[in-house]
């Protein structure tokens, strides 16, 4: 089990990956590595001849009053985490590395995708991502890369981008990782308390109930969400920012769900912000 | 001498262009070609195996109150003008088809290049350019692009989008052709009458006002620009936008000439706006 070499500079992981061959997998993360990351990397070494995994905590992403500062990081522990799961380099740049000197490209996807949910309530945040992973990408240069689907509006974005620049990369989303209680897998949960720790299972709980009842036959947006809303109401501390019923691609909220629909929440407990979703299906659409 | 196949659509070119082999060479232009264009042709067919002359005049990168709808557009002439330079493709899209539905992403350059002169008086223009330029890399996949110094604003702009998204393409700057008189080829020349025909030499020759004084040892960059201001300022209906005398790489405007500096000159006669620049060299200076 031999870590995972760690490279810290743009120039020295383009040496490694030119002296190498074939297909890179690449999985891009903000480190404090859990096994939905670990996941992605699982399937990433089975994919490719080569996998990079990127521990970026990326400060263009995060809005003046989040948690940046507070984000967690242990490199030595993710390098830890890798070493079993096989060959992989462990690309972890300074600020500087990732924007050098003259760096000034901003890419920004609009339409929906840039103005609700996620982007309503972090101005600013995907375009931090968008133009993070534009700059992973071109230091990297993927065949694939692959993102866990619990942000689920990040891949849309992500793959709007590439799918506009022509960028080279296979985008392959990931199915969301849960912990026995059903809480989505997140580097946030180690800053919960036990007490609300237990609380954040809410959330999971919420989007089943919605999905429950949409299995039912329920087809209105409304009644599906009120579902949700009552399991988020009784957590206590809890406060919820959205959750919301919407088309699976465009993320606009949804009066009637004729098929496919996403139900997506995200909610405050003390200063810990948690997201997820889940796929609404009613029976009968097809 | 035959006409250059002309292509309408994406999917097309793409068909196009995976049935041939070797290195592309692209020339993006919005037609009405003049001699500025040909010259950028013939070079990227000495340095190409193909080569790509796309006409699309972009409606994102026009201001509302500029002259889109009056932009010259005569792509039947374009095309018999490439035919004796030797084989290219011709790639003429449709809005539709640069910007499918669904398409939703902007590229923006920021700092001083998104900041001053054509970006102060353009506002929105280089976004426009930034982000059809990276989509036309996309859809055509060149090894190398050709761009001429005219425009010079708008090369750095790119070649920063290119570094900075890692781009691969090769950006070649390729040397502003003028009409016997000294006025910059542009495509907007024909929309003057002969009165502002004559008077439009301004331009030039004021920018080589500036640059002689400057081969005379003159480092006060509000001097060299007196000088061009001088020779403007004679041609009666002739407006300035702006004439500055700038650094090379961020066009911030300089107080004092160490080596090498830009002249860059914007005005309009009547309602057709042009620019022009000139590279400036103070002697005894590296």
């Amino acid at each position: 089990m031999n870590l995972p070499p760690l490279v810290r500079s743009s120039r020295n992981l383009g040496r490694l990956l030119r002296a190498g061959r074939g297909s890179i997998g690449f999985v891009p993360t903000m480190g404090a590595l859990h096994a939905g990351h670990l996941s992605l990397v699982r399937r990433a070494r089975r994919e490719n001849a080569r996998v990079v995994v990127s521990v970026f905590v990326n400060p263009t992403q995060f809005g003046q009053r989040e948690d940046f500062a507070k984000y967690p990081r242990d490199l030595a522990a993710d390098r830890r985490l890798l070493a079993p799961l096989g060959p992989s380099i462990l690309f972890a740049p300074g600020v500087g590395e990732v924007y050098p000197r003259g760096f000034d490209t901003t890419v920004r996807v609009g339409g929906s995708l840039g103005r609700v949910l996620e982007a309503a309530w972090r101005p600013g945040h995907f375009e931090g991502v968008a133009t993070v992973v534009a700059r992973l990408f071109a230091l990297v240069a993927p065949r694939r890369a692959y993102f866990g689907l619990k942000d689920y509006q990040q891949f849309l974005v992500i793959r709007r981008m590439c799918l506009d620049l022509g960028l080279p990369v296979e985008l392959v989303p990931c199915p969301t990782v849960r912990e026995t209680d059903g809480l989505a897998m997140s580097s946030r949960n180690r800053r919960l308390d036990a007490r609300r720790r237990f609380l954040a299972t809410a959330l999971v709980r919420a989007l089943l109930a919605s999905a429950a009842l949409a299995g039912q036959g329920e087809r209105s947006a409304p009644r599906l969400k009120a579902a949700g809303m009552r399991v988020l109401r009784a957590a206590p501390g809890l406060k919820v920012q959205y959750f919301e019923v919407a088309d699976p691609e465009t993320l606009l909220p949804l009066r009637r769900v004729r098929g496919r629909a996403m139900a997506l929440t995200a909610c405050t407990l003390g200063r810990v912000r948690l997201i997820d979703n889940i796929s609404l299906m009613v029976p009968g659409h097809a």
